[in-house]
């Protein structure tokens, strides 16, 4: 209130993001493929939303196409990752090295974006190591979690994917606080809470789970994620 | 149009299902121990959300409290399952059984939860049956994805997971759809479409960390969840 000089952003609904990040996707494709221009019809048929919801969407940040042209696919995906915060490297460490850890750290989709597991961390390395090792195919390392601090500092991790049980969650999600890793991506089923400054994005499969069986219940039969 | 005599239902956005299915989770906790009644403010704490978000979530299906006492545990579970579809047994398949599938079969979480995983599919039982039986620790059973529409008929299956590559989750999604499946949970990074009367639920981790990155960016370092 008093003195506060940051630039105020305009605040995006977290459906809008979701959007944003799929059509990030699409045109990275159509980048790929040496496309220059893509209008917000075709964009949202391969988005599977509608043509009124991609421009609405993308004129929240200013974003209004070219009457008759429509988008230029290189200048929006760079908009768009710059809204995304996608534009930049995010270095992310793995913590549990269970099932779902080890899934995690063979997902080849993060190479794709800009998202890169930098170390793996576990309270038994030798334990889990041929689990990860097997599957990335290459000498991998796991790393004891009581060093935890030390590396995400050495290693500027921004984003902490936590894939203990729900029992350790909250005291690696401390040791995530107290190495300054700013962002944790949660796995467990519990709920972790951290300082003002910090962010925890929950994935609960039994919420998503919810969510569906709800859609699932009701009659429209249509995902609302799609709208 | 012309005739419907189907009930309306009053459409609940997707964020107050997120925090229903938050809410169940902490009321079934305070049933386990013993609680009768709990206030709002209470509610809203274990649940990392303000009173008044509890209260107005609530209040879409009519659940006003009670002054001076606040909800009757019993009857708010039990009303919030009714309104989720989770007072139902929801029965599962998990098809891919890489990392990820065998994450998904070896979740415990699910079984808290009226989720119940009765089949695993694959391209190719035999490699993968070890991975599935180590975890499970008893015989596991993984079942070739051409008998699919036999099995998914057979055991009633409600809800498909796909967590195969990317590749091949769109005739994943056509098997499941043939076979009567209506709900499709998709953990591969590829959007796949369906026909009306089914829903798609995806869970794509680089849109999640998409949005935790823009979170990351901005200033607020809140987590748009939580509200």
């Amino acid at each position: 209130m008093k003195g506060v000089t940051k630039l105020k952003y305009k605040k995006i609904p977290e459906a809008t993001i979701r959007r944003l990040s799929r059509y990030s996707r699409s045109l990275e494709e159509m980048e790929g493929k040496g496309e220059k221009v893509v209008s917000s019809a075709l964009l949202a048929k391969k988005c599977a939303v509608n043509a009124a919801q991609v421009r609405k969407d993308l004129a929240y940040f200013g974003e209004f196409g070219i009457r008759g042209v429509g988008y230029y696919v290189e200048d929006l995906l760079n908009n768009i990752k710059k809204i995304l915060g996608s534009n930049k490297e995010w270095k992310m460490a793995v913590i549990g090295i269970g099932n779902l850890g080890a899934a995690l750290l063979s997902y080849k989709d993060f190479l794709k974006q800009n998202y890169t597991i930098v170390a793996a961390f576990d309270i038994d390395p030798p334990r889990v190591i041929g689990r990860v090792s097997e599957k990335l195919g290459k000498p991998a390392e796991v790393i004891h979690i009581n060093r935890i601090k030390e590396v995400a500092r050495e290693r500027k991790i921004d984003i902490g994917v936590i894939a203990t049980p729900p029992s350790e969650a909250q005291s690696v999600a401390n040791l995530l606080v107290e190495a300054g890793v700013r962002g944790i991506l949660n796995f467990a089923p519990a709920q972790v809470t951290v300082p003002a400054g910090f962010v925890v994005k929950d994935v609960f499969f039994t919420t998503i789970l919810d969510n569906l069986a709800y859609l699932l219940s009701t009659e429209t039969g249509y995902s609302i994620d799609r709208k």
